[in-house]
């Protein structure tokens, strides 16, 4: 593969410590093998980039990295729609549940539908986000409850992966809520999640674990015992956390120097300082605090205040944020969170790669891999100003055009 | 033009008093010069239409009428992300002010664009709306607020019209705002919105007229005056009404037969009954509410029990509302202003017809334009619940693809 030159661009490098999104007016992007090679002001190319690489003038195109959606349950079989109907005609939790309704029964449909059919339903999704320049996305298991339907979501968010140019990461989620078989049996069934987790890392499924701590979900004992399987195996854990209570779930996740702390909306200054000491990321979700209406807002002056990387996420699924968007997550950041554009923009790439524990991409960077995304916008907070827009002209993933 | 027959779809005809959505499971639709000769359960269909036409088999897609976006401000200069993000950055209106924000600079800024550049801003916004099945929108003026910048606006409208397979209503808003040249002097500048009116509409550039009737815009008095120049001229008129008070805007609208109130967040009882009387259509823009982050709702109870039939819009708009997906609308009225999907799809098909007084269309029955979308949902609630999705395959107005 030869070297590509882009230029004709604005550029947010979103680079730390510099200009605000890392930003260069006018400026230059070389890749090589996948890697970005050098990225700058024109003015200052060096001579040799010059001449020997493909020149692509993009006319005043920005450029980003790559978005990165760290946080989405994109894999699950059947469809809300009705039960969002139902509850808007008045319909109790109670009725719901009569008809059918809540995360068991996308559970149930999981369970009953075939690879491909998840696949299919997936691969829907997935072209929404891509057609908003994702190009690393993290995907949870979560709604088959057992070894062999959990195995199966997995595989199609592997295969979501072979078949589209993106970086898809899996994240096993056993731990997300009890299933009908196991009812009263909590600890039972932890010790199963237990069991399948090593099962499904021999096959090469699971890059991270997961967990839903909540009076509604797993206790933090129970997530505790998740946890130390993770340990064991080496791999790295986040956590649903705070979302509707405050469980100190968070303190647990950084006491296992967590990846990430999701939701966070009930999340206590000791929780904040845990994540700090950590080096736990934030991950932000407004569409589910929007869907669900939500009133408390999570503790973005704090986290700022103590220097916790914010990510912001779609949390694609289909019970409590059935979103496609992450442009719209980055006005929703901002206007329900009252994150900056600039905070928001971070978000969707530096601090989500972080959230990911993928240091080689989210910033655009010399010997960083070349995922980056082409916009019809003249300033990057446009990206997260305007919403239901389509600024996206195309999306390189490792110097690949999608 | 040969005949058309479209089969193997899923109907959400939007016909009332029937199943709701008007939902027929296995229906044809027959579409002959323009217009729908036929639409029905398929086993019904009459065997004339069945052999004469060339007939499309849609694979189980869903088939609603075209959207109608009935509220934009689509055509203005400049852009409104620095504010957005000055905000943010915790900024007061003074500081805005002084660094150029608000609405003068919208103004200015449109005042000083021709219209090759309007237009090419203008028609990316449209695009984002097309990809969204929309088949007829209302573009307002109101960013000019001098006849010539208004008349170059309503240029634009018109040439989106030509040049895109959609039918654009204009609406003359020039009691927007105050222009700053007549600062302290808004009965000035009502008499000469009065004087513009008769001239812009000679130029045929004027289906109907609206007015910003609030305490920071125009008085009821004011109003009083543009409506009766619009009724001299038997035009239609609209308005923009109790969006941050009680400004009783809504009852001198219903007094005019206007087409519509829009906003209606603090309208009262007496505006509701009022509107009733007057058949005016609510148009409701949650698009605004959200992102000017309003706690007070829109009286759907209300509007519901008097029989007001209630549209749903984009308010496609620099300042409060910069939003480009329809289907994002229909998610927002059920989510922030509890409509049901059916109501939400009624509110941007049947009812946003009858907001720009157009019978022709907004349903599909024998003898009405055959505008219509296809959709890869199962169900129509679905394209109310999903959020940043895109389903919609195609659109076609007056029986030609787009
Ligand atoms: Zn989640
Ligand atoms: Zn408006």
């Amino acid at each position: 593969m030869s070297m590509q030159l882009w230029i004709g661009a604005r550029i947010a490098t979103m680079a730390e410590g510099g200009a605000p999104y890392g930003f260069i007016d006018d400026g230059a992007l070389v890749v090589e093998a996948g890697r970005i090679a050098w990225v700058g002001p024109r003015a200052e190319l060096p001579a040799h980039y010059a001449s020997g690489a493909q020149v692509h003038d993009v006319q005043g195109a920005l450029i980003t990295p790559g978005l990165i959606d760290c946080h989405t349950h994109l894999v699950w079989g059947g469809d809300r729609a009705r039960e969002f109907e139902l509850r808007l005609q008045g319909a109790s939790y109670e009725d719901i549940a009569k008809a059918g309704g809540g995360i068991v029964s996308t559970v149930k449909a999981t369970r009953a539908a075939d690879e491909a059919s998840l696949l299919a339903q997936a691969q829907r999704r997935l072209d929404a986000l891509l057609a908003e320049g994702v190009t690393t996305i993290e995907i949870k298991s979560g709604y088959g409850l057992s070894e062999e339907a959990e195995a199966k979501c997995l595989r199609v968010a592997r295969t979501l992966g072979q078949r589209n140019r993106l970086d898809v990461r899996t994240t096993f989620l056993g731990a997300h809520a009890l299933p009908p078989e196991f009812a009263g049996r909590a600890d039972d069934y932890i010790a199963e999640v237990v069991r399948m987790l090593p099962r499904l890392h021999e096959q090469g499924l699971v890059d991270a674990v997961d967990a839903f701590c909540e009076r509604i979900g797993f206790s933090v004992d129970q997530t505790r015992r998740v946890f130390e399987t993770a340990r064991a195996l080496g791999l790295p854990v986040k956590l649903h956390a705070e979302q509707l209570s405050d469980s100190a779930g968070t303190q647990l996740a950084a006491s296992f120097d967590a990846l990430s702390a999701d939701h966070l909306e009930w999340l206590s200054e000791e929780g904040v300082r845990a994540m700090a000491k950590a080096g736990t990321v934030a991950v932000l979700l407004p569409g589910a605090y929007y869907f669900i209406r939500e009133t408390r807002l999570p503790p973005v002056a704090l986290l700022r205040e103590h220097g916790v990387p914010m990510a912001v996420s779609t949390d694609c699924n289909p019970g409590t944020s059935p979103c496609t968007s992450l442009l719209l997550m980055l006005n929703m950041a901002c206007t329900l969170f009252r994150l900056t554009p600039e905070e928001a923009l971070a978000g969707v790439t530096r601090h989500a790669a972080r959230a990911l524990g993928l240091p080689d991409r989210g910033v655009l960077a010399a010997g960083l891999r070349a995922d980056f995304a082409l916009w019809d916008v003249e300033h990057p907070a446009q990206l997260a100003y305007a919403f239901g827009a389509r600024p996206c002209r195309g999306a390189f993933v490792q110097g690949q055009a999608r």
